[in-house]
């Protein structure tokens, strides 16, 4: 589909808010505590009027003291951060599919056709070949009788031509008889095998596919960018295409890092827990069109883990890798990582899971996306920085996901300064527009409640507070989409 | 995605018209005939108005005697033929996926967790595990020093119980020390590692995340019906499962048929074409959730034909064949089909292609559905039958593509007593809503005007033109959706 029915841009896009404010205070609103919340370091947004209607939603600028718990260096917008992996991302080269093979990707070349299609003038459904001028003055009580001198079908080459009262039966997709420069629907007439009596007379070129109507030769068919799909392999085909040059499909290596993990087949002791999220997160990248590898878990060893890490740089156009950084305890991969390259480990002012990493690293400069290793907050990420990043590299004009206006069915909360991803279930609303709930209650992700979420709920950076009714940004979860 | 957002049904589920009207009357408007069309057979619907406004469509049951062309019980509504493929086609057995594999299935099972999540109490974020009646004093202009006993890192097995006027550093995800009952986020202290000052005190079991929080063992984790995405996925690895029943993708054979088609190989002869439909209807079919497999185009030979019908039937769970039916010339395929079962051929009042046919095939009584042979029509019933098909083999609750209504930007013409389908380009209106234009003229569906189109117009049966201005139903083709 092209982008015009879905021409939004995303969250992303549309930057609100101050792109420089460097605010680290990493205050959640306390889970139902009532009254205005107390937060060290930052001032309390209280809503002036306790129930707001729609489009009430508090909002202000408020710039707040960066704290002195992190280097401002290593704080960042989500826009920023963004920006700066866009930026790095590389254009893989085209190649060269079979057609089918090239389905939902974008085509690399501007495919002229060799041939003209249709190939011949033919006849555009059943009927009879005939000629205008003889059949123009029937009508159902005076028909026009012809003799019919045969019958043509589909795949038939010769067809014999007509000359004035001559008619020829033909079937959809079969030559026109030379001297014919119409096609009566046999609808149209007695349908006679040795004469036919036509009922009414179309205008001459009526029910013709000429040859060339569709594509003449040297026509541009499938052009640079379409995206392609059943109708262009359909046409692809039609000009002898049997193969296509494509934007390919990125391959990403999905990697965990953390001592805590062990694999979904292991039970795991107390305070291990299982790696979901090489599983989650090639699920993502593939949804995304990504060709996703699945490397789980990077050993702890050091040399290990710099050889897991150079032979994933090597196969792989993007290396994603879901890990608690920065944190202690697992600066084994920040060091390995840090070695193979230029990688930014910073604060983004988002919630949940503001610490992310991006470098481009080893000799080819692969981009290496780092997210937090909290599972939820893990996914958020991925739609935020690495979805729009794969959809570049496809080549996609939409690199984000549509978003609309819903109205929040309860109070919803969020840090000065970030901007807060809740999960939550939209609906449409029976007078139109959308509701959106967060699942839970709406102060911790967790897996079983992500799981039964169908949107992102976005929350600005300047906004602490959405009051029930207010309007609030959603952005739907439609796999595939 | 859950349904909730996308809960329209498309045009095939709210029929409108007479079910039972039986027209065979093939006449299209002929292209840029000015007037009122004359059409054998059939009654004339001119609009009342010449500029109808919105929802002025020239509507009217206007029934009309079938012609003696086809023999009425082999005519039938779109809405009876899809009812009679719906109510056939079976519902695979589900199979047992690695969960990467089932990403996009619907669960067959409900999955029951045996295991808690979190399986142990911990630290929701990085801070400092405390006791809540320590700190519930604290303010920053008088804050409260507690003693740091260690540190405890995401993966550590046993921390140390704190008491009274102790706290132990935290990493988000780690284990609780008993005694604790709240964690104080890191950066509402001064992050002191011996002995730390604490700004503000949470109430007690704030930033806890407890065992069985999200998901306690028994509880269920992913239901029966549920679509498995990446949230799925991460659920179903973190209680431990590397395997799950889904509802798996129907094996699909697509066919040819026509002794005009050759492969897209080969340089068509004058009256050949090449085979479009086998590739395009692969990648539908693919498009739609199937697995698809190209079994190209059936050869002439009769025994070799039964050969292969017999041989896709045994591995497939539905066979397509798109191809020219009784217009003669092909009907050692229709031949080859009725043999192996109760195989139906009929013309369905639709536009483009009413020549379709559906059975059920040898021993297993697979579903066959036989398409019309032009590449337009093809697609169109490929849209109209087939999808809708292989969405209730994938156990989807939504069958049909959600509709909208769009102002047409011109004129649209189309036979009495057929549900007419325009390939168009639907963009939204700038003052909200839809505009659709068809492609091309709106009254033939060349190959290269519908690699152009993002939709199809529907008109229904009993409307025969639709102003300028007038709405009309669409379809938006979006690719996975």
């Amino acid at each position: 589909m092209s982008g015009q029915i879905d021409g939004e841009d995303g969250a992303g896009g549309a930057y609100r808010g101050n792109r420089d404010t460097a605010q680290v205070d990493m205050a959640m609103a306390v889970p139902r505590r009532s009254g205005p919340l107390t937060r060290p370091g930052a001032r309390v947004v209280t809503p002036s009027r306790p129930v707001p209607g729609p489009r009430d939603v508090v909002e202000g600028p408020i710039p707040l003291p960066a704290t002195e718990s992190v280097p401002l260096d290593r704080i960042c917008t989500v826009e920023r951060h963004l920006d700066e992996i866009l930026a790095a991302v590389p254009q893989p080269h085209p190649i060269e599919l079979a057609v089918l093979d090239a389905q939902g990707l974008l085509c690399a070349e501007e495919v002229a056709s060799q041939r003209a299609l249709p190939a011949f003038d033919q006849a555009a459904l059943d009927g009879y070949a005939a000629r205008a001028e003889d059949v123009e003055a029937a009508l159902p009580q005076a028909p026009v009788e012809l003799a019919v001198v045969g019958e043509s079908v589909a795949g038939a080459s010769a067809p014999s031509s007509i000359g004035p009262g001559l008619a020829l039966k033909v079937a959809a997709g079969a030559m026109l008889p030379a001297g014919a420069d119409v096609v009566v629907p046999a609808v149209w007439t007695d349908q006679g095998t040795v004469r036919v009596a036509v009922h009414a007379g179309p205008p001459a070129g009526s029910y013709v596919r000429r040859t060339g109507d569709d594509v003449a030769p040297g026509d541009p068919a499938v052009q640079v960018g379409t995206p392609i799909g059943p109708a262009q392999i359909s046409l692809l085909a039609a000009v002898g295409r049997e193969r296509v040059l494509v934007r390919p499909r990125p391959r990403i290596a999905v990697l965990s890092a953390g001592t805590e993990l062990v694999d979904v087949g292991t039970v795991p002791s107390p305070g291990q827990v299982v790696d979901v999220n090489s599983y989650a997160l090639a699920a993502a990248a593939r949804d995304a069109g990504a060709e996703a590898y699945r490397s789980g878990i990077l050993p702890s060893d050091p040399r290990r883990l710099s050889e897991v890490l150079e032979s994933q740089l090597l196969r792989s156009d993007l290396v994603l890798v879901a890990g608690t950084f920065a944190t202690g305890g697992f600066d084994q991969v920040q060091e390995a990582l840090t070695e193979l390259g230029d990688m930014r480990f910073r604060q983004v002012t988002m919630h949940p899971g503001p610490s992310q990493g991006f470098g481009r690293l080893g000799r080819d400069e692969i981009p290496v996306i780092c997210i937090p290793g909290e599972p939820v907050a893990a996914l958020v990420a991925f739609e935020v920085f690495v979805r729009p990043a794969i959809r570049l590299m496809l080549g996609k004009r939409q690199l984000f996901r549509r978003t609309v206006q819903a109205v929040a069915g309860q109070q919803l909360v969020s840090p000065l300064g970030y901007r807060q991803y809740l999960h939550g279930t939209v609906m449409r609303h029976p007078d139109g527009g959308y509701v959106v709930e967060p699942v839970g209650d709406g102060t911790d992700a967790l897996l079983a409640r992500m799981a039964r979420a169908n949107c992102l709920i976005v929350i600005d950076e300047d906004v602490t507070e959405v009051a029930a009714g207010g309007l609030v940004t959603v952005m739907p979860l439609l796999l595939g989409g």
